[in-house]
């Protein structure tokens, strides 16, 4: 275990892959979702808005972990515990990245019509493990 | 959300699908790892050993969650948020039965020369969260 990601996460991060990510519910208990991912150098990033759970949840306690696998290898795997930082700077163009990522198409088109803010989730790597 | 899972997820838990479950360390962070996954009745099951930190995180902590969706179909989702209980009874029988669901063959066989102690990781759902 490290806080660096490997370069074989780096790759696996890079593919439209979906992660699950953990956070802390106000009763302790850990809380699980599908998301979008992809990394800036050692950090991964993931989006959310104002308005969900996970961003209370984050809001209240950072402690977060992130794991995914390769739908055609699922016994390789990352998973990082870390720590998040949350900003509203950068989380449109960080939807809309992520739909072409996993799409095809700019821009994201499920947050036309609603209110929804979007933040980035930055997570810095406390312990990374990674078997490839 | 509820207790109860509806036949979609069980559906989906009947498929070999791998699930990501999350528990809790010792220092309050979140924890994932990859798991097979069935279900009994409302309950979940998965495998793991004594000697594993997942074990020794449910028996400090036995709140858990898991999430699985299906690598064809991943915006579709369950999570189950539960409480888990552990018994070695039927670990070993578990565990032959998801070689089978997953890999089409009984016994397993990674634990073959070792010593691991097989334990059934039972968790009974507080809350239920299904898009199909």
């Amino acid at each position: 275990m490290s806080n660096a990601l490997p370069d074989g996460a780096k790759e696996l991060l890079d593919r439209p892959e979906f992660a699950t990510v953990a956070t802390i519910g106000s009763d302790g208990q850990p809380q699980l979702s599908v998301v979008w991912v992809k990394h800036d150098g050692d950090d991964v990033l993931i989006s959310t808005t104002t308005n969900r759970q996970k961003y209370r949840n984050i809001a209240r306690d950072p402690r977060v972990s992130v794991l995914v696998f390769p739908k055609d290898k699922p016994y390789s795997y990352l998973e990082v515990r870390g720590t998040a930082t949350m900003s509203e700077q950068g989380g449109r163009e960080l939807i809309d990245e992520f739909n072409e990522k996993y799409h095809g198409v700019r821009p994201y088109p499920g947050d036309k019509g609603t209110d929804n803010v979007r933040v980035v989730v930055r997570i810095t790597p406390d312990k990374v493990v990674f078997r490839g």
